[in-house]
Parts: structure tokens; C-alpha cells; sequence
């Protein structure tokens, strides 16, 4: 094993700390996993000490993302799904990174009771990350709450994330199988899939069936997915549900379970995974550049100098762009 | 002036060439324009030189970035706004990135038919960008292209971008001013827009007032507009517009102009621009980072190595992206 370039700010304790706490996280304690998470949501330095030695234990779970415009009932569906999966005696993760979500503070009563009943099952964890509050970025910090999860047991680790036409969080780099939830009303969403400025996810929910537009919207995305060409492979079900009522949630169960044996299939889940995590590293790497040159104006005289070139007009944003990769980053493009 | 960092593959005779079409455009010349952006869209390495030429006359247009879902009548409000500027003897430059505008290659007879007015008046500038065919980056061809439509004397010059939830292009960033556009039925934006997903923007307009649903959609957001703490600052108007009839449509090129005014009082034209100019700089600098990794697999064992040891489960991805920054970048974060 390649010895992670840990800072050497760790004492032995804090090392010893965090071996500790892996442990207890991969004996599937829920106390642990809930510091752990913490630990990564504060974007606490040991985090990433606990989950590096998590990670060789990870790639067990089944990772599923769940995203959508806000309102579609998306809390609702995964609700009804962790039923679903608790029948079938698998145990749950959840990381959602929804701001709108009744899983954040957000929460408007009744939701939290519709949801209580998995709160208090334990075989079933729920946390929601925060948008604000951690010093690292929300994307690591999903990431390595699914891989604590992952790592802590759970058969099946849910990604709840907010997306509208384009994902805040690119969910699809960290999940085996994408749903998308839509609603009755989900004009931009279903324009955006129409125009390919939105790609094609693995599922498509239309929930709250029972809205008088429900067939319409149905139809409509149907119409653009017969156009879609999936080269063969996996197509794209479309499904109704009614989240509240649990009407059509099993079959969602079921098209995922489905997907997840067509990734199989062939070596597909191994593709995947392999080609996710190296688009996580590349992401997670540029999005680390970017932090380290914002964290360097008011630093670096040199980077100071081109932004005040570029404001006086006297130097144009790509020479810019030139200057910053050859003299502040040192790379040539 | 900052001796640009030019790659060094340039001959006397382009540079000469370079000079030669910048004078040109700044000279107000349609052909050496339209050259201009092909060099910029084809991410030619030339367009750089001509667009460093060209940058200190830049800034005295007013830019105008103009973005919603597909569908919602972008284009034909666009074109409203253009006869708008032509009245008061305004001549406009067009850059659009919308994949689903009638201006690129998905054009609709009717559309066409109905812009061609404006593609036949030497007043009017109307470029498309397409998503594919060069070699750069869209979000910089984009910014280019409205610096020479600046440069070439353009009095305003418009941005058309999709943009569902969050724009797929930051066009905010290069822009004074950002109009979004819905419409009846845009449940997912507005959605995104009270969840705090989606930022508020300058100006929201409700196209295609005359739906059934129009005025249940101007409600909606106008409650969401009355609890934005807009600071005392900027109080974003909400506008309705038919574009087809042009009904509305001078309001909005009234609440542009007012926007306009707000920037120019207390100087706050000039920190946004400035502000703008050093976000954009920063975004293209990273993106810049992120073409060069990707460039880098299969060709530097280093980045090589740390990729498959994470794929092999032996090295955690936030690891990883400690090694990608410190071996591959040698910088630490």
C-alpha cells in the first residue's frame, strides 16, 4: 500500500485515534460512523486519516443517487425505498446533500414524522450534510460520508442531492446507479432532457401520479427516451410512483436491482466504478487547485499582479489564464 | 503593458496577421469580426493573440447575459430586445451558447425566418457557439467572443445561454447584467430558485404571458422575490413578456438600462467588472488545470500509478488527490 502523504501535523495519539475509530466503523458501530461522518463533515483533518483506512473495505455497498428539482418529493421516494430495502433484511445508508430536503434542518414537521420510523431503525443510518460549516468541499464531503457507509457495512448507500437540469453535485461520479425524480411540472427539467443539455440518468421517476398532468409529463419523457440511442445497452425505464401512498416505489426498488445486474454483467460495475473514481480524483484535484489559487490572492505578489493587469485592462483574461498556469502553478499548458 | 506569454510557435508573418486583424476589428470591420470569433470558436491558437490585442478597448459595452431553460422563448425575446437597441440606434453583438437556440444549427424555419431581420442589418452581429468543433473550452470561447464584439464597437452586446437551475455556462461572470427567462410551467426553476439553489439574478422575466398558467407562475415568484434580502441593494424586477407580439418586451430593455444606471452609481460598474474579470480568470485557470491532468493520463506514470491504486481500492481518493496535487502539480494544498 502506497503510504498516504498524510500532513505531519498528526501526533501518535491522533493516529491511534483514528485507528480506532476505523475499527469501530468497520465493525459497523453506529456511534463511530456518526463521528466519523462528523469528523468529515467538519472537514476535520483526521477525516481523511479515518476513511484512508476505510477505503480497502469499501466497494461492498450498492450506491444509488437520487436526485431531482427540489419539491419533486425525492425525502418521500427514498423514504419508501429504504422500506423496500429493509423487507428485503438489507441494511441502509443515506447521505443527503439537499438543502430543500425534510432530512436537513430544513424539516418541516410532518416529514420528519413520515420519516421518523427509519430514524429510529438500526439497521438503518440517515445523515444529512450541510452546505455550510465544513472547511472542505460538500463534493469530498459526500464522498467520504458514502465511503464511511460503505465501509460500515450497509448493503445499500443512498445519495440524495438536489439537481435541476445540471447536478450540484456531480452525483453521477459516485454512485453505481443514477435516478432521477421528476414531477408533474417538471417542464425545465423535461426540456432540458429534450434539448441533451441534461444526459440521460440509469432510472426516471415520475412521482405524484395521481396529479392530473402526471400523464402528460409521462408521455412527454417517454417521447424522449425512445429517441435516445443507449448503443445497446442499458434503457432507461421510465416509471410513475406515488411517493406518499408507496404506489409504484417497489417497482423503483426493483429497476434498480435490475441495473445493478446489468453492471454486473460483463465486468460493467467494475468499468463504472474504475472510470467514477477516476473522474472523482481528477474533480476532487482541480477543485483543490482552485481553492489553493483563491487562498493565494492577497498571497502571491505574482498573482496579485496579473488579477490587477487583467482589471486595468492591460493584460486579457487568457494571457491571464497563461500566467497563472506558468508563473503561480508552474505548469505549462 | 505585461509581455503576453505567448506560446512561441508564432512566425513574423502571423503575428503580423494577428495585428492586422485586430486593427480591423477594431475598426468596426463584419468580415475581420466574424474571423475573429471563427479563430476564437475553432480554438485556433491565434484567436489568443488577436483577442490580447484587442482587450484594452474593451469595457465600453454594456454586456447583457441572457439565460434560462430550453424552450421558453430565449431567442425570440432576444430578438425583441435587438429591435429595442436598433431604435435607439444601439448596434448589438449576439454570442449564444444555447444548444437549443433557433440561432445554431437546431434552428426552426419559422425561428430563422423570424430573426432574419436582424441577420441582414449591418447593425447586428448574431454568433453561435457551438458545443462542439474546437479545441478550447466553451466558457472561453464565450468570454472571447464578447470581448471582440466589445473590441468591434458593439454599444450592447447579448449572451444567450441555457441555463436550468444553474447555468451551464457561468454567465454570470462575464456579463453586467443577467436576465433569466421562464415561463408557465418552469416548475423546476422557480422550485430551485425558493429552495435557494439557484442564485436570483438581475431581471426575471415571464415569457408567454399569455398561457392560462401565467399568472400562477408571476405569483409564485414574485413571493419568492419579496422574501430575497437583496441588502438595499439591487430589488431584481419581475417582468411578463409575450415575445411573439413583443408585448413587454421594451419594459425589459427599460429595466436593463435602469440596471445599468444602479452599476454606474457609486462605481459598482466597476467592482463587478472587476470582480468578474478575476472570477473568470481564476475558472479559466482551473478548467486550464483540469484539460491538462486529463491530458497527463497514460502519459505520466506518476498520475498513472496513483489512478490505479485507487481503482485497486489501495489508496483512498482524497489521498490520491494529495498525491495528484503534491507529485503531479507539486503544489500543497
Amino acid at each position: 500500500m502506497r503510504e498516504p502523504s498524510r500532513p505531519p501535523t498528526f501526533s501518535a495519539e491522533q493516529l491511534e485515534k483514528a485507528r480506532d475509530l476505523a475499527q469501530r466503523v468497520l465493525a459497523g458501530e453506529r456511534r463511530a460512523v456518526a463521528r466519523a461522518i462528523s469528523l468529515v463533515e467538519d472537514g476535520d483533518a483526521l477525516s481523511a486519516e479515518v476513511v484512508s483506512r476505510l477505503y480497502e473495505c469499501t466497494g461492498r455497498a450498492r450506491t444509488i443517487g437520487l436526485t431531482g428539482p427540489p419539491g419533486v418529493g425525492k425525502s418521500t421516494l427514498l423514504s419508501g425505498m429504504i422500506r423496500e430495502c429493509r423487507a428485503q433484511g438489507l441494511s441502509v445508508g443515506v447521505v443527503s446533500v439537499d438543502p430543500s430536503s425534510p432530512f436537513t434542518q430544513g424539516a418541516v414537521l410532518g416529514d420528519r414524522i413520515r420519516l421518523s420510523e427509519h430514524f429510529l431503525d438500526p439497521g438503518v443510518f440517515i445523515r444529512s450534510m450541510g452546505t455550510r460549516g465544513h472547511l472542505g468541499g460538500l463534493a469530498e464531503a459526500t464522498l467520504q460520508a458514502a465511503l464511511v457507509l460503505d465501509a460500515a457495512g450497509k448493503d445499500v448507500v443512498f445519495v440524495e442531492t438536489v439537481g435541476v437540469g445540471q447536478s450540484e453535485i456531480e452525483v453521477a461520479s459516485i454512485v453505481d446507479t443514477v435516478v432521477l425524480a421528476l414531477m408533474p411540472g417538471s417542464g425545465d427539467s423535461i426540456q432540458a432532457l429534450k434539448a441533451g443539455v441534461m444526459e440521460i440518468p440509469d432510472i426516471i421517476v415520475v412521482n405524484k401520479k395521481d396529479h392530473p398532468a402526471a400523464d402528460v409529463t409521462y408521455n412527454e419523457i417517454r417521447g424522449i427516451l425512445a429517441l435516445n440511442d443507449h448503443r445497446g445497452g442499458w434503457e432507461a425505464p421510465l416509471l410513475t410512483t406515488n411517493a406518499l401512498t408507496g404506489e409504484g416505489v417497489a417497482e423503483v426498488w426493483e429497476q434498480i436491482a435490475a441495473h445493478q445486474e446489468y453492471l454486473r454483467a460483463e465486468g460493467h460495475l467494475d468499468r463504472r466504478r474504475g472510470e467514477n473514481l477516476e473522474k472523482e480524483v481528477l474533480a476532487l484535484s482541480v477543485r483543490e487547485v482552485e481553492r489553493w489559487l483563491e487562498r493565494r490572492i492577497g498571497q502571491d505578489p505574482r498573482l496579485d499582479s496579473v488579477l490587477e493587469e487583467v482589471r486595468a485592462r492591460r493584460l486579457d483574461p487568457l494571457s491571464a489564464v497563461r500566467h497563472v498556469l506558468k508563473d503561480v502553478l508552474d505548469i505549462s499548458a
